[in-house]
């Protein structure tokens, strides 16, 4: 049985700041629920009896059965599954090390909460364990970049910094970004490791951060003489770049 | 000044139903709707007096001058920006020619409107100028499909058809599809034309449609031995295999 105030608390997670105060993140369905499972601490899960005894082992600092009825009530889902949980957010640290050893992604000011959760998704595809976020990127703990990440939230750090900060305290490590005057990326030298860089839905990369990318790259358009106001999505871009800094390395 | 049945009708057309039945569709923002005159003959216009200050030649069937106040009423859109327009549903036909001599996408059960919209975008950009797609796909004309083309439905050409009708009428042309035991993509000799199918988000391709694709690829992930419970959004691996594909002739 749900009350009142579960339920209010549940929807109260929709925004930022009072994820921040709490300190915990939403996620729903489940594969995604038994994908976070023991990689993060599990505050609260509202399950059916169904999932639950299909789970009987399950660990939760609390745990609320309820109806496919009741469970709908709480969901913020359009399609409400059979069990919602309520994960703390995990604090992260990286080192320099990080990047200099591997492949990472910064994301300069991406808007939207499903790119990045998409972002997050191909970047576990690609072996990626660490993307850095400006702070106007969008909260990776929104309910709808948790759910496109598909569970690769268990698996990819994501860290909130400065990217100037952040670009200006590696030494001798590539940084990359697309750019429609980039060279042609399929004719370029790509490292193992370094930082790609990923800019904002409408503005691309700002000026201070594109400042400091030595490696200016561009995914060619098919037919190349063609202009059109043809685009990609960021998520796209990212995918299509990331796969080819591994396809060199298979 | 909008009135009230206006505001109605624009809301109704968030439905499919409604679409079809008016054989129309709804795109907002300055870059789509601009993008879109000129393609689609435009039934109602509505903006406030600076955009259409702005756009003295604009043609419509009707066109209102609202506020921005009133057009936030009509809008579809989180965040609405100064225009909106109901375009009417082109009417396509295609033959198989046009897959033969060509790169086309063939969709199957796609379900999730920005997916959909995304793989149009990329479409664009990769030279791709016709989609198929299975009943149960999205719709094309849904809001959230349409702006996420960003414009591209102007160029790309979607069809609604059964796909294995489709399939088993085109002689010689190679099928292609992405599967877990497919063959690494970056090692296989790929066609400048031909059919790559593409399936639902939960379900991947159906057996039916799966058992006439013949070329199975496997986009792959990085490092290649490593087995998690990643996976890649369907529209972001369409992007890595037309990327592939155009890659080899540029």
């Amino acid at each position: 049985m749900l009350s009142k105030n579960k339920i209010k608390y549940i929807h109260s997670l929709e925004l930022k700041k009072n994820r921040k105060e709490e300190q915990v993140f939403i996620a729903e369905g489940h594969k995604l629920v038994e994908d976070l499972m023991g990689h993060f601490p599990c505050k609260l899960l509202v399950a059916t009896s169904v999932w639950l005894s299909q789970h009987p082992g399950v660990e939760a600092d609390e745990i609320i059965e309820v109806t496919q009825d009741e469970l709908s009530k709480a969901s913020l889902q359009k399609t409400p599954q059979s069990v919602l949980a309520i994960f703390k957010q995990p604090q992260y640290t990286y080192s320099p090390n990080d990047i200099s050893n591997g492949l990472c992604i910064a994301l300069d000011d991406v808007q939207d909460p499903g790119n990045l959760g998409t972002i997050i998704r191909l970047a576990d595809w690609f072996g990626i364990e660490h993307i850095f976020c400006s702070q106007g990127t969008a909260d990776v703990y929104n309910p709808k970049t948790i759910q496109a990440t598909m569970g690769a939230i268990a698996r990819v750090k994501v860290h909130y910094c400065d990217l100037v900060t952040l670009i200006n305290s590696l030494k001798d490590i590539p940084v990359y970004g697309t750019f429609l005057d980039g060279d042609n990326i399929y004719g370029k030298s790509l490292s193992a490791n370094g930082l790609i860089v990923m800019g904002n839905e409408g503005k691309g990369v700002s000026p201070e951060v594109g400042g400091l990318i030595n490696e200016r790259l561009y995914i060619p358009n098919y037919p190349m003489e063609r202009t059109t106001s043809e685009s990609l999505n960021v998520a796209i871009a990212t995918a299509v770049v990331c796969a080819e800094f591994r396809r060199r390395l298979i």
